[in-house]
């Protein structure tokens, strides 16, 4: 009996495995057609990640996999782990088996084609040639909504996707308490006196960028030994295995706010990817638990460790080395002060830790019209543009600033934005908790040493896998549920520090 | 009844693109592997790679792909090109059925560890190192060549795989005709006045390398927006749809003819994978014929052309532009001497054109035999040094300049190196009908005009797909079999010209 049920673990493991081959190699396919691939190669990089996402999900789908399933959570012979794996498995079974392999093929499929469409309307700063690609893009992903189920919103079956069991029932009074709570800050910090940060849009020549960058990443903990950094049009990070895990950023020469935190940013992602054991590859508990904890470890590593005073004791010295000419002249107060400016603008990956989140509930309110069927993909840049004027008093210019900035809608990522605010929150709540955990954490930072903060957090978060869901994680380490009372205070002390208010 | 056809010829395609999906995939994964992978995402990356294999080898020997190729062999409704497809898919998949899946995903596994260790070994210079993983790949060659079964030699079913229908016994005298045939010439040459190439080995700069490559391939009419080059140890091309061809290269500054030549070589494969039907995607008339004619295109390329008078009558102005400290006092005469220097040497890739078919003959007396068995992976450094003394009158320091220069055996490609031979030999005979049938062949070279050439080939070679086995290529462009006296005739011509003899 119990031989029996370790051969079945291991063809599960067998299958689960190979279908993560699969998938993996899709990922090396999209980091390739992201930062490499020439741009004839388009339709046919669509039809190979097509067919690999098809290939994929059937093995996830077999009734190979589900007998095994089946079997093996009645088993009273399996382990801890082995039994965590077995119901997570199970979970994302039933709802894979939701969709059928042809619109799994067709989704991808429109994927590749929504993107390049998306580069080309990036590249003639024009929304029109994007629309009607976004358009049936829409249509398939409020017909997933319709396969995967819902019971309230049909915009709910989608954000489970990124983060499981977040519905519109639970992010509406988030993102009202944004727009509640926010706004004061906002004002009381509008009639300060203003940070200057003209110094960041001067000439920054790239390789300096790219090497400095390289040195941050090394410091906080980035095993380039298992993984790399490459430029890509929109920067991201994914992963081939714990042991090949790839960033990529981008570099404006006139403005090094582009890429400075944005690496940082992708260094929290990449480590929580690298953190993930590789004993469990393929598996559930050898996979980030959601997309709202992987962003609070991109958060927490750009925001509370990255945009911090120690982080920039310790680093503004080489930085000024490096760039003598554009920063041996500002201090690294001011330098603090600037890396921390508050003003509405127009790009979300550039706003600060403040407006950064009325970018994403105009996205949230956005993504719930479009899949509700209240708004339609023609009328996305006037709602867009409407939005952002009432919310942050500014309108794009054209759609590259405005409406076409974002890749994700082009992926299909509809449901993903709301994580960016949750990762947001729980980054504060966990930051909180560190500084409790870990002894002396800020002289740690100020000395450039981040080991031990870096196993804190592979003990915490990263080598859990998928073991505990967000919300009992983040119980688990803070004792807690999701609080963003703790995100307010930390907001609130870091501004009256900069701003005086 | 027409329409049938129809229908099974369509559910053919599909299988048949949807392996090629899964092959390209592999090739992109291949590709990474060289040119970006860093050294931890080895394991997980062979992984995939046997995944991808096995998933790929599991469509080209389905039962379904038998039943559609079975029903459309004898279907009297198929156009010539469907019929060309249909019948050699049928030979493919007769071979490919004699491999079990679980054979195909174990060889692709051995290969990226073997890979892996003839990477370390090379790092170490050390034999040894590779030792052991070689063994294994060559038990497990001999174990395929029985798969697939042979008449005289098990050599033979290996080298079928990359020129179909040649044997130890074709290729024998092939080989015999060269320790014939091209020692009296050798011997000529040495007696000569030497040739200088000191100038190559200075210090030419990376990025001036680079660039000017990268104008050379614009000139053959590579299509950048439809490929590029990277950076890998061992130069090599590689395809993911004729719009997705893929260069990389090597450079060592200190040895300019390391790259230069080099480049022009993959160039001139990757035209072929360039100009193969793109809408036989996936299909044997989208694929090319064998590596003996994929070499000859290169070596036309590389040789016939790109160590020509005229080729640099056309480029050397602008190398000289380039590298005026290296160059300015070298004339073209001298340049275009150096370029075909004949003097024995260690490293195949690097070789002229009349020692290079020594190197490849002692590799494929060295398979012949670790294919029969009558040398084992051990004794292998040991017989390659022997040989080299005896054929070349040199003996190489180290292993990373003997036994370990080549990334083939690492791939299992025994079989690979006697279509580089044959390469030759075809590029010769080629080379003498596009003399007659472009008119002004030569001026068009030396005015920097490859478009009427590019135009021939493609016409003559590249459009044509696996439509004719190579011999039959070769008729229908030359009106002759192929036929070595070509090859010959030529480089007495041209050494005659260059040495005097």
């Amino acid at each position: 009996m119990e031989n029996n049920s370790k051969q079945l673990y291991t063809a599960y493991c067998d299958l689960m495995q190979k279908a993560a081959d699969i998938n993996y190699a899709s990922a090396v396919l999209g980091w390739d057609q992201e930062v490499y691939m020439p741009p004839k190669g388009a339709d046919a990089r669509g039809r190979q990640l097509s067919t690999l996402a098809g290939q994929a999900h059937e093995v996830l789908t077999s009734d190979k996999l589900e007998q095994l399933l089946k079997e093996l959570s009645i088993s009273e012979d399996l382990t801890d782990t082995e039994m965590s794996n077995v119901r997570l498995s199970l979970e994302d079974f039933e709802k894979n088996k939701k969709l059928s392999p042809a619109f799994v093929e067709e989704l991808s499929k429109q994927t590749s084609e929504c993107f390049n469409a998306w580069i080309e309307a990036r590249k003639k700063n024009d929304f029109s040639v994007f629309a009607p690609s976004l358009a049936k893009m829409i249509e398939l992903k409020r017909k997933q909504a319709v396969l995967y189920g819902y019971e309230v919103h049909p915009y709910d079956a989608l954000l489970d996707e990124y983060e499981k069991g977040a519905t519109v029932a639970m992010l509406d009074p988030v993102f009202a308490g944004i727009r509640e709570q926010l706004p004061p800050i906002l004002d009381k910090i509008k009639t300060a006196k203003q940070v200057d940060n003209s110094f960041f849009h001067q000439n920054f020549p790239k390789q300096k960028q790219w090497d400095f960058s390289i040195e941050v990443l090394k410091k906080m903990g980035f095993d380039f030994e298992a993984g790399r950094q490459d430029y890509s049009e929109h920067p991201f990070t994914t992963s081939f295995a714990a042991t090949d895990v790839r960033i990529t950023t981008r570099v404006d020469e006139d403005n090094y706010t582009s890429m400075l935190w944005s690496c940082i940013h992708e260094g929290g992602h990449a480590l929580y990817e690298q953190g993930l054991p590789e004993d469990q590859y393929g598996l559930p508990l050898g996979s980030p638990v959601s997309l709202g904890i992987h962003e609070s470890q991109s958060r927490f590593w750009e925001n509370c460790i990255g945009r911090g005073f120690d982080f920039w004791k310790f680093f503004y010295p080489q930085l000024q080395k490096q760039f003598p000419e554009q920063l041996g002249n500002v201090t690294l107060d001011a330098f603090y002060k600037a890396a921390n400016r508050v003003a509405p603008s127009l790009i979300r990956t550039e706003a600060d830790e403040v407006t950064y989140h009325f970018h994403v509930m105009i996205r949230y309110e956005i993504e719930k019209a479009l899949m509700d069927g209240s708004l339609s993909a023609q009328d996305l840049p006037a709602r867009w543009n409407e939005m952002y004027y009432k919310y942050l008093g500014i309108k794009p210019a054209d759609d590259k600033t405005g409406v076409l900035q974002d890749v994700h809608w082009s992926h299909g990522s509809f449901g993903y934005f709301p994580t960016y605010t949750l990762g947001s929150f729980y980054a504060a709540q966990f930051f909180n908790q560190a500084q409790q955990d870990i002894k002396d954490l800020n002289a740690h930072v100020a000395n450039g040493e981040f080991k031990e903060l870096l196993l804190w957090l592979r003990e915490k978060v990263h080598k859990h896998g998928r073991r505990y869901a967000s919300e009992e994680l983040c119980e688990r380490i803070t004792g807690k549920k999701l609080d963003t009372s703790f995100f307010i205070r930390y907001i609130q002390a870091k501004y009256k520090e900069i701003y005086g208010v």
